[in-house]
């Protein structure tokens, strides 16, 4: 048994203060899908998800979260000394830069969707950018399989870090956050987390990450056997499971997800990584799985057990693994196709077209 | 046994000079994409998606399809008598005036992704506004149950008629087409001809079109038994199958997909109703396949059977089945992020990025 701790400030507040999506903005939705000129349920996912976004937006028609903006959360784990990625951990550094630099695929990517990008560097090994380097917590995170990730000091710097940054990016106008990773190696704490709070045996969660092969594939399953058992004492305290298994990445993400929430603001999931961080933000309190949906399955077979855990459903199954939010802005267009064609679309009344006729024309 | 008949010219030219697609340039965009910052396959099907985009065009790296058009083919069923809808058949008219108008679903899915719309009254039972009708061939196609739905020069006009639009829409500069349906009624006739052109026993063809009742259910199952009856001894014709159980709504598709593809211009295939005149073009000559990519998966049976015999994965899965072209037009920003992952990320060279190495990290 561990003495009990009191609990950091982002998770309390978070416990306490999110509430529930507006259920009337929901129900004038689904009222104005039947009125709309397509037969009900004709646009199949895309009416849920148009009743999603009028609940968190509180109005309906929704808008079509015009401002969104993604935050990438880079950070080194020491777990690749284990030899449990195809690329070596200067890369995350190098990547850090490339985003920095516009030349990522989710630079592309929200480009192409209008969509702003910020990177910040929470525990990259190497030297970055003071422009992303603000909120840096330490130097890679604990090599999870022999020692903690983080310091009780750092999962609670590391939480604040990622509210400050929702804080941020609401306060600027944000309507829709998305949070994406960087970092060689970081599919394995998230591996961990998920495998814990799924109660999964280590085998099923360990996916291929960037691509790595037979051999690397089994130290990255020892790997995350060793974290588990670490790990699993503390599967009811989310900030002993960020601090034992997580890093500050994780942590960051984790605090992102739950100040969104606190701040009325949705949150389009991307992969593998931020899912795991949704994992220990559910286990902090439930409830801030409604400001949450999930934009896509990833190729890492942890992914469909964590959104089974979360209940979401994926809106692209397209097998994409790279994580940064790619897969988050991908769906996005969907998401706003969705709240469009709720907003604009003409009713049955105003086109002059005869709804259908029960037990006539059947 | 029929007596032989010439062959329309559009299934003519299509069979002699449907092209493949440009191997090079698909060699090239392999090539890159194995050079851009990131995992190799990473990105899931966007990378084939990536590859295909770069065939059709001729050009590596491709594209993002900025000038694509839609056209709605409108057509009633004589069918519809059979009670095999949950619409009444006005509707199909009042539904191209909602088109023709701005108000469906298609327009404003259409506006989203910067695509203008052009909808045709091919067969539509009532009148419609001049604008739309220059191609109209006939008054609601035939009763395919127990009559052909076009006589033989009715195909051939309404073939010829999808060819024009193919050749108008790509003479005035489309990259890409999208072929919508409307029209109370068009999943019988389609449902019929996939269950021919697959093989399949009719009761596992037949949906719920917009959302039929249990008797409705059954009396479609009986029409599309009956109507299948009568077309299975043309399965190997693709003009008489068109004649036999189509419409000329159908026919035009088919006419348009042909002739987009003789053009080497690549076609995304929305719902049901398309993909059934989409077998009929693979009938017609195999090749035409290479040209075309499968936008989602509806929620009708019978899309399932057609997209497997056309070996097309599909996009999207969100189970809509409103047609118009409307999940083409939620697809088609994925298929651009493709194009745009391709052109615009930066590679290992350029971003200074390390890339894996086989043996040491792995």
């Amino acid at each position: 048994m561990t003495t009990p701790e009191p609990m950091p400030a982002v998770l309390q507040a978070a416990r306490f203060g999110i509430d529930y999506p507006d259920m009337d903005a929901e129900h004038a939705a689904r009222l104005r899908q039947d009125q709309l000129t397509k037969p009900s349920g004709a646009l199949g996912m895309l009416e849920e998800l148009s009743v999603w976004a009028a609940g968190v937006q509180g109005q309906c028609p929704p808008h079509a979260f015009e401002h969104t903006r993604v935050v990438v959360f880079a950070g080194d784990h020491g777990i690749t000394a284990a030899g449990v990625s195809a690329y070596p951990a200067e890369v995350t550094a190098q990547m850090v830069a490339n985003i920095a630099a516009g030349g990522a695929a989710v630079n592309v990517l929200a480009d192409a969707a209008g969509v702003g990008v910020r990177v910040l560097d929470l525990s990259v090994a190497g030297d970055t950018d003071p422009a992303v380097s603000g909120y840096k917590v330490r130097r890679s995170s604990g090599r999870i399989d022999q020692e903690d990730a983080l310091s009780r000091d750092e999962t609670e710097q590391a939480l604040a870090a990622g509210a400050a940054v929702a804080d941020a990016e609401i306060d600027s106008g944000a309507q829709l956050l998305i949070a994406g990773d960087m970092g060689i190696g970081n599919t394995t704490p998230a591996s961990v987390l998920i495998s814990v709070l799924t109660n999964t045996e280590p085998i099923k969660v360990v996916g291929r990450g960037t691509g790595i092969d037979d051999a690397g594939w089994t130290r990255k399953c020892a790997a995350i056997r060793d974290a588990r058992r670490r790990a699993w004492p503390h599967r009811d305290d989310p900030a002993r499971l960020l601090a034992t298994a997580g890093g500050a990445d994780l942590a960051a993400m984790t605090g992102f997800l739950l100040q969104a929430a606190l701040r009325r603001t949705p949150v389009l999931l991307d992969g593998l990584v931020v899912s795991a961080a949704a994992l220990v933000a559910q286990l902090a309190t439930p409830r801030i799985v409604q400001w949450l949906r999930a934009a896509h399955l990833s190729a890492e077979p942890a992914h469909e057990l964590a959104l089974q855990r979360l209940e979401l459903v994926p809106i692209l199954r397209l097998g994409m693994r790279l994580g940064e939010g790619t897969g988050a802005l991908v769906a996005l267009p969907v998401l706003r196709a969705a709240t469009l064609s709720l907003a604009r679309m003409a009713t049955f009344d105003e086109a002059a077209v005869t709804t259908r006729e029960p037990g006539t024309q059947a």
